[in-house]
């Protein structure tokens, strides 16, 4: 973290003083001592077991409860939470870092947590005092969780279609109706409270994402004391049939005039949105990240210990091609926690800063955090379960799993092609500066590099620039389905390239040690595809649509 | 067909001159119509129903002696079995376009006919005329069916580690015992009769692949009239809970002195099992093309339906990520279907002509059709999933299901792993001449096409020229583990440019049509990543094995 993605820029900061190097370390192992203890011994139970609705009541699955117990009391919910209240206030990248952690131990658990958190941040840039005093504290707590809203059946990527409404109360409250689908963690047995952020439309409010507020609406509505008192006219309709991710339970939500709070300004709530949008993002490519983690960890276990043909070892680790899975897994590993960690990095210097660079930067790098680090999620987890051989199909090794709960990370929180819309059309609105800015780091580092290592350093360097032109191409696509078209090849190239700098950085703090050796592995075996998804990247829109849908029919 | 893979010229041959284009044509269309009405109708119910083992009987899934009735009587077991025991006698060209059919409609049932083709194959080559007699019209006829018995708990892809003994009964017949896992379709409940190919050692067997010899171990011992006798020493032992192909049970088996019968020659039963195996994996990756077959017909159904955001249509079709997807996935089906159909095609005319060169060809294609064909069923299904963004992960909507069941076919009848390896091995022990002869001929249609569609032809010519490099190299090296370090990135660097050689003839038989168009696409969009491929195909065993086995742990 330190070396890599230039954490200790972040710990010189006088907003971040408190994360020492020794304060961090201490953190994260406590953090992995409560995964190992606590929270993987609830993945597989989970799966079995999942979240079920009985009369209405939302039945979590067996030791959930308990490991959210240990998730509150750990503070690892409130971790970047403002200490005022109730927070800890620590970096994102710890926070990111960690929750890495959970997501690699148990999943569908950590989901929860998780939406607390984007809870929080959203509360905290843009609730009144009296809500962030009455909500903020049991949020961080645990007392209380938190969940978002967005979409309804016929507005899913298109959040602009949602046909919620909002009628004004007269009291400064609202009346919430309508139907949401696809919340997680919309229900628990665990919390006093559950926190609706709910998107609809006020009466006056226009058509398309223009027209949208953002509300707060809890479950039960809190007394004067503020405790949970009557319930809200909200509920639980049905909980979905997922492939994985049994343990989350997935509610479709329906609200009958439920009362709820504005969060933010009438009509600006997807500005609201997007704030806790983008770190809800970096969120979902760490579960990407952890997912895989777990994944290899799971893998390489049993590689030391299945024992299969004629090796030195006497175990399939010295096959070649499970060797090669490996390296890709550990190699794919490093090069998306790199991009994550550096995302979460300029998001806390621009939080300690100020820095509108830092903060274009973290805009930058999130859509390719969420869809990199899912798709390598997706990846490294379908090799985990490859190196299990016919034990990877069988549900009890626990291989399948993880290709399972992960999948619908590629999914959620803005399936990984609107990322990709979103890297080649908001995030270079600038015309393409902030990429430039940062591939002019990357070729800085790599020129500087070739002292020491110049077989790795000069593929990086074009690498890079390689993608210069082609981000200079896309910029200049006026018809944005010319960018659309080739966006996930770019997003994906971006990545990789990426992904050898960290690397890059990494073998050259230690040129002759292991991680050097995993840096070649990478730069030469894995960055090449660059070049062919650059290719794909600038194809434009007219050969994607040469085929009419009758033809793709036929 | 016809124009692609070169089928006119098998049903040229005399062997198969009963094959024509009219008749072709109607068989195509009567499985199509058996595959929609009959097979169609069981893919949901078999995954939510799988089979059960109750008291030691098993239960196939609701529908399926319904659905294998059918696809008995339709002959479609028997396809190209040999005419004198009761089969049609067709080319392996046609039975793998129908067996392609049934997996696009139902993967698990189809598996059940796949095994007992396996089994025919092996059969006819191998068994005395005795056993072929008494079991092949029953086999073809499907009153009874077949299994194959490889695996052992400590024997998956090192078949020589296999414990199973077989003793001499003196009588002609041996006594087999032992544990054989991973038995697909080990049993069912609507056949008179399961007969189980089965992998053994005898008493003066060599240790390895040279002492096992094959055997035929039926359910139930023929009485003296053929007919299903008394029970033989062998049973069901348990199921396996798998992530997928719920519908077809796996088993575990347990042979206690069983009754079996010599298949071929005393220990030369993987000699045996390598002629079914090339056969069974062309089955297998055609169970790959059409698990992604159907993945893209229900994905493209989906985005023609789903309205979301402002399109021409209305529908998410018009969306230019959505049109990428539905464009990737079209593309590498074609291009994996021209694979298969060409592997099939070779064995055809191999066996119509008697060259050697032909079963060479079938020989090479094999390990690239079944991994390709395999890859493109996961990242087909995998794309048709993400078409559906938050309803794919929902169980109800058909989509995980294809993603869950075709994942095993990269795994069983050798991972994609052994594949590779095969092909830069065993397939690579002439030096590379097979793959020679195979790019030559690509080349020289590439020059062909230059004068009609310079634009492809150029492309794919240089993309042939690149591999040949590779395969000059891989050939070269003496160390195994050079060539196995790059096996997978070779053998998918391969199937691009087939993939790319199969567009361009069908880009050339009509350059104006949506063919061409595909091809467009494909050459410009797919096939680039073949550099990137080759690179990494090349880099050797040193780096691959650079880390310690500890330092991976680390």
């Amino acid at each position: 973290m330190d070396k890599v993605v230039g954490f200790k820029d972040v710990a010189a900061t006088e907003k971040f003083a408190e994360a020492s190097p020794d304060v961090v370390s201490a953190i994260l192992s406590e953090a992995g001592k409560m995964c190992e203890e606590v929270m993987a011994p609830l993945q597989r139970p989970g799966d079995l077991h999942p979240a079920r609705l009985e009369n209405g009541i939302l039945r979590t699955s067996p030791g959930y409860a308990d490991g959210w117990k240990a998730i509150a009391e750990g503070g690892w919910i409130g971790m970047s939470g403002d200490p005022e209240y109730g927070g800890m206030g620590l970096p994102m990248t710890v926070t990111t870092a960690v929750n890495e952690m959970m997501s690699a131990a148990c999943l569908s658990l950590q989901l929860a947590p998780l939406m607390s958190q984007g809870q929080i941040e959203a509360l905290e840039h843009h609730a009144s005092e009296e809500l962030k005093a009455l909500y903020l504290p049991k949020l961080m707590s645990g007392e209380w969780s938190g969940t978002m809203n967005l979409t309804e059946p016929q507005a899913g990527s298109d959040v602009g279609a949602l046909t919620s409404r909002a009628e004004p109360n007269g009291d400064g409250t609202y009346s919430l109706t309508g139907q949401k689908i696809y919340i997680s963690w919309g229900d628990n047995d665990f919390c006093e409270n559950v926190c609706h952020l709910v998107l609809a439309r006020l009466p006056d409010g226009a058509p398309g994402t223009k027209g949208i507020s953002l509300f707060l609406v809890p479950k039960y509505i809190p007394d004067e004391n503020g405790n949970p008192g009557v319930a809200n006219d909200l509920k639980v309709v049905s909980l979905e049939h997922k492939m994985g991710l049994h343990g989350s339970p997935t509610c479709v939500m329906q609200y009958d005039g439920a009362r709820g709070w504005l969060v933010g300004q009438e009509h600006k709530g997807m500005a609201a949105m997007f704030t806790m949008m983008n770190n809800a993002r970096l969120g979902v490519g760490g579960q990407g990240v952890g997912a895989a983690e777990g994944a290899y960890q799971h893998a390489l276990a049993y590689a030391l210990e299945r024992k299969q043909g004629k090796t030195p070892s006497g175990t399939i680790i010295d096959h070649a091609d499970v060797r090669r899975m490996l390296m890709d897994m550990r190699a794919d590993l490093f090069a998306a926690r790199g991009i994550m960690l550096a995302n979460a990095a300029a998001i806390d210097m621009a939080k300690a800063t100020g820095n509108a660079d830092w903060a274009a930067r973290a805009a930058l790098l999130t859509p390719i955090c969420k869809a990199f680090g899912t798709q390598t999620g997706m990846r490294v987890s379908e090799t985990g379960l490859q190196v299990h051989g016919g034990m990877g199909y069988i549900e009890e090794t626990g291989a399948a799993q993880y290709y399972r709960d992960v999948r619908v990370t590629a999914i959620y929180e803005g399936t990984n092609g609107i990322q990709a819309m979103d890297l080649v059309g908001r995030k270079m609105m600038d015309g393409g500066e902030a990429a430039a800015r940062l591939l002019d780091e990357i070729e800085d580092h790599a020129e500087r590099a070739r002292a020491t290592v110049p077989e790795l350093a000069g593929p990086v360097w074009e690498a890079t620039e390689t993608l210069r032109e082609a981000t200079e191409w896309l910029a200049a696509q006026e018809d944005m389905n010319n960018r659309f078209a080739g966006a996930v090849a770019y997003l994906n190239a971006f990545a990789r390239v990426l992904g050898a700098h960290y690397h890059l950085i990494a073998a050259l703090a230690d040129p002759d040690g292991p991680r050097a050796k995993l840096a070649r592995y990478y730069i030469t075996a894995r960055l090449p595809e660059y070049a062919g998804l650059l290719d794909q990247a600038q194809i434009g829109a007219k050969d994607l649509f040469a085929l009419s849908a009758d033809e793709l029919a036929a």
